[in-house]
């Protein structure tokens, strides 16, 4: 089989440490090309746009999106204009209404996209889906907790509005949340704590509930010093099970179990390649839904500024 | 042909003012029962919930709900499980992920489901699509300003979290612009203006586009005095088409047209005896989905506390 021939649109941090080793590492893909205005990417042809790289002649077959979600709409509609498979980072797009729509794109150009919640990949959930499959459910605890200045220093776009705050973090939480219950979630209420001087919460209590009535919050902190503290715990009659580190450790009544030794970014990868395979699609909403619910019926109360 | 037969869930001002003359007046409809907790409704058969009513064994083919869309959700899956057809005031949920849910659990039970967005039905709006229809459009300016205090007199849900604030009068201008124009409509940006007393905008203004980067603004205030203006601007190479009177009255080029002449609540009544004869349905999120996007990537300001 020939390799799929991958571009890579944005060269910045996420793309250097997880994408290109992870598309490297698979011999599925063949990455030969990469669109950014910063530094070049060693090996692969650079291009200074997704729209030189597609006017260049060479052969690309599918579209990796690693730049920020704002502006990332219209390049992924140029991508699937041009007849590319798309793989879209997290958060897919900067709005629901971007999103929603190239859901429907996807569809009428026959090509296979992702929206890649590299959480889903984490080491513990698919034995922790496994095990949940066959339980039943009372109530699920999200704990999503660390230090902005140690995780995304200096990164002030986070603060603005469209900047989703401690939900650049709890989203991913929330892409977990949902790859593990067998329903839709919805946020009934929840609570946003905005520093006096950004636009965006530093911590959110979430009530969350599904068709069942399940009893489901999240507590997400941003300013919580040194240990983090990335944690699922669901509640069954049958025990209780608990995903620590985020997702990478997983324990049912207190006792570790053998989680996968595949890194999340392999295990995206080898996903994508599967939907190019079988011409499918894995496009799921929810996690930015119930991020854009939350700001939507949230109450907001104001707390102390926040400095770098 | 025999009358669909219908219930009505929430039998308050809209119910009352709109619903119930309209049906009334619609020999396709033959209203034969209410759910309500409060006053009854004269010469129909009156039930404490909708529960009750669906238990009662009497025939009903479809249930209109106008009861406030926070706890509407249930209700109407409950509806939905029974097989009834469903009408869903406007807006159809608290949030969109409830709206989703709907939208796939009306497909999956095969009957017609209808979000009655109701503004789209003004007289002046089948004209105004006719008119664009083969019109180049280069500019749209929504102004969408009114007195909450004449309007909506202690109403203390609207400034509530999961209220809707100025959106709540401003949605209908959505559902109008959404249902004009030919491409789906994306928020940008919006800015909006909450008092410090309360958790909802009591004024915003949104920035929008379309896949044809059309230029979108809307002004909404909810603290306008006493001359309302809902008006919506199409400015198109050919000529400006104008609607004022949230969709009454239309004009081209300053020349006021010929518009229908039937009400809004009628034309309501009129399609969804359409979509059961045809088992078709009409769930648009559009103006629900700009809504929670404007909270999602708007940002705040504080203004003035607001007394009723």
């Amino acid at each position: 089989m020939q390799p799929i021939r991958l571009g890579l649109v944005g060269y910045g941090k996420i793309a250097q440490d997880q994408h290109v080793p992870a598309i490297r590492a698979n011999p599925a893909f063949q990455l030969v090309a990469v669109a950014t205005q910063g530094q070049p990417c060693a090996g692969v042809e650079n291009f200074k746009s997704l729209g030189e790289l597609l006017e260049s002649g060479l052969h690309v077959d599918a579209i990796a999106f690693c730049t920020p979600p704002q502006g990332r709409f219209a390049l992924v509609q140029q991508a699937l204009a041009a007849g590319k498979h798309v793989l879209v980072e997290k958060p897919p797009c900067a709005t629901l209404g971007e999103a929603m729509t190239l859901v429907d794109q996807v569809a009428e150009q026959g090509v296979s996209g992702f929206f890649a919640w590299h959480s889903r990949y984490a080491p513990g959930i698919e034995a922790a889906r496994d095990w949940l499959a066959t339980r039943t459910l009372q109530s699920v605890q999200i704990d999503w907790k660390e230090d902005v200045r140690k995780w995304h220093p200096g990164q002030a776009w986070i603060w603005q509005p469209g900047g989703l705050g401690v939900f650049d973090p709890g989203i991913n939480a929330l892409s977990i949340a949902t790859h593990l219950l067998p329903l839709p979630m919805f946020v009934e209420s929840a609570e946003l704590r905005v520093p006096g001087n950004c636009q965006s919460p530093i911590a959110a209590s979430i009530k969350m509930s599904d068709a069942r009535h399940l009893d489901i919050r999240a507590e997400f902190d941003f300013d919580h010093g040194h240990d983090e503290l990335w944690s699922i715990e669901i509640r069954c009659v049958e025990g209780t099970l608990r995903l620590d580190n985020g997702g990478a450790l997983l324990s049912i009544d207190g006792a570790r179990q053998t989680v996968s030794e595949e890194g999340e970014y392999a295990a995206v990868y080898r996903h994508f390649q599967q939907l190019i395979a079988t011409r499918t699609s894995d496009l799921d909403l929810q996690p930015l839904r119930l991020v854009a619910d939350s700001f939507f019926v949230g109450s907001r109360a104001s707390v102390e500024p926040f400095y770098d």
